[in-house]
């Protein structure tokens, strides 16, 4: 079958072993699926990934040096079950977490050696992790359940009460998934910041309450548009005196070095810096400062199965308008290209791959 | 009156101005204030704490380069009120969060220019903020209510479960007061380090279950005694089968460079670390292995007034044993020689000034 293969630090369009699916596997046509910034970084950065996801315990098996095929942000429909399955009929369509469960434990769908992501015709998906796709929900709609998933975790670990004042720093996929679902649970005011013009246009779209543009002045400085006072003593006695409600919360989009101790620095004491985007390099921050403002920073990746299926819900059922987010289509052999466009913000938010394109 | 002060970066022995109680005030006398490892640190760094405080929201009235009498930890006698108050009776023992509140806001005693804290013979505190010693508690353990409060207010902020196991990485003053609060509160296993010998003897005898020398290798090797596994699979799959419950906590209270690195690299996954030791410097972390652990780092400060009184009543009343801790008593002349001895963690934990000695 044909797949975008990562080989050398390269992706390249080539034919590859056609997959035979195993007891309690599923095997599936990939309809759609997203290109994530992780896929990005991983192009040229996996050496380093896996040897920071193994110094976390994990990534055991992913050799960098072997094929991979990319692509955990899909909806597949469903062509032919191993040994003891056949919970859904052919032609069934599908979404579900990119992870395959076996007696050896967990193994990633798209970041794997052995199971091809969705960048290729074909997958193996392990049946009882499947969810069917609801309504009758568009197929690329029900692709972007993985990365809006990505958003409903971030605002579930947040300490986000009524009341909460929340500034996204970054309105990349990740920042404008939390956007989304901070609305959909009814938290704000949202404001959201963004170099580009166009993710400021995206990020309104999604409801933000204020946007801003970082070359225009710190967007910690629009923390007092909404109440938020930034002394210690301003901050104490608004709490005091039931001025100000709820925690503010940070959601820290970018990972770039020098944006945390950004946030520790702008924001208001007592606040949540929900640290979402991956900053791959070490990073300097001054605890002091955070001890004084008695912050917290949290740390969050991925979903759990719960929140994935919910946000799959959510966007069947038209809770989440995703489709402001799909900016472009491309089949296997328009891949690599994608990536290249997928660095300029202007231009894109998220690029769907249709293996089924000629 | 005779006091102990912070001038040019030294501790001197001099006479200073009696001091008038004003509305809302009262005057009283010193009788017993704690040596805390903050006073240490701003003998020879009150600028860049100053500075540390003002970036963070505050400190904008302390005058480094002017006279300061350090003692926020102090059990006092109340000799005299001024217009308006007298809600204690002269030789009434109080204590009291080291905080005067005016119309003009906040203003910290023992690092202010205008009140002197408790290595002085009198001091002003303002009245709506004393609590009366009770159960006629001995002065020194009532002075101890302040820095046992720090252990207090950590644990209260902490997200430790039935089950958490805990871990605690360095065993001064503030570390051993999380050991007592964790106790207290019936928490734990607690695993408790320290280089000391005389500090982990300590921890011991406030009730860690485990202590453990970072000499012999380092303290997150110990997680796994108390079935805390530390791979990411290990992890989600003692989760789902209900074998581990309650997040791992970690408490950083060394406050040195590289500790939080330390911890981040240590933890096992899903860990909180509570971060209570006050680190100067800027400090280098690695975001993307704290990201892939999903890591929770707070820092916290302080205490509330109502942890301030709840410490109050749990020494008076026989359950946080706080004799151990103190370990010397010096009168104001022996202050400067006891800030130089509590750099040895062997000889001392606590030393009590006691400014009626002679």
């Amino acid at each position: 079958m044909r797949a975008v293969v990562r080989r050398s630090g390269k992706l390249i369009c080539d034919e590859i072993a056609d997959l035979e699916p195993g007891p309690g596997q599923t095997l599936v046509r990939t309809l759609a699926c997203g290109i994530c910034g992780s896929d990005l970084h991983a192009l040229h950065h996996l050496d380093h990934m896996v040897d920071m996801t193994r110094r976390a315990g994990g990534g055991d098996r992913l050799n960098p040096a072997q094929d991979i095929v990319f692509g955990h942000e899909f909806c597949a429909e469903i062509l032919d079950h191993g040994p003891g399955g056949g919970r859904f009929k052919p032609g069934a369509r599908v979404v579900s977490i990119p992870v395959n469960i076996s007696a050896a434990g967990f193994e990633a769908v798209g970041y794997s050696n052995t199971y091809p992501g969705g960048y290729a015709e074909r997958m193996i998906l392990t049946e009882a992790m499947l969810l069917e796709v609801p309504n009758g929900l568009a197929t690329p709609l029900a692709a972007m359940t993985e990365p809006m998933a990505v958003g409903a975790h971030a605002v579930a670990e947040a300490a986000v009460e009524p009341g909460s004042v929340c500034l996204v720093i970054g309105c990349g996929p990740v920042g404008l998934a939390i956007i989304a679902a901070l609305k959909l649970k009814g938290h704000g005011p949202v404001i959201a910041a963004d170099f580009s013009a166009a993710r400021r246009r995206m990020a309104e779209k999604l409801g933000a309450d204020l946007v801003v543009n970082p070359a225009d002045g710190s967007p910690h400085d629009r923390w007092s548009d909404f109440g938020v006072p930034n002394t210690l003593a301003g901050h104490s006695i608004a709490r005091m005196t039931g001025q100000l409600k709820g925690k503010s919360v940070v959601f820290e989009c970018v990972g770039a070095p020098g944006v945390l101790q950004a946030c520790i620095e702008g924001c208001p004491p007592g606040s949540q810096i929900l640290v979402a985007g991956v900053c791959m390099e070490a990073d300097k921050i001054e605890p002091s400062l955070a001890i004084n403002k008695q912050l917290d920073m949290k740390f969050v990746l991925g979903y759990t199965p719960e929140e994935f299926a919910a946000t799959l819900s959510d966007i069947a059922e038209g809770r989440l308008d995703v489709a402001p987010l799909i900016t472009g289509t491309v089949g296997l052999d328009g891949v690599a290209d994608a990536f290249v466009a997928l660095g300029d913000p202007e231009m894109h938010v998220k690029i769907m791959v249709d293996p089924t394109l000629a």
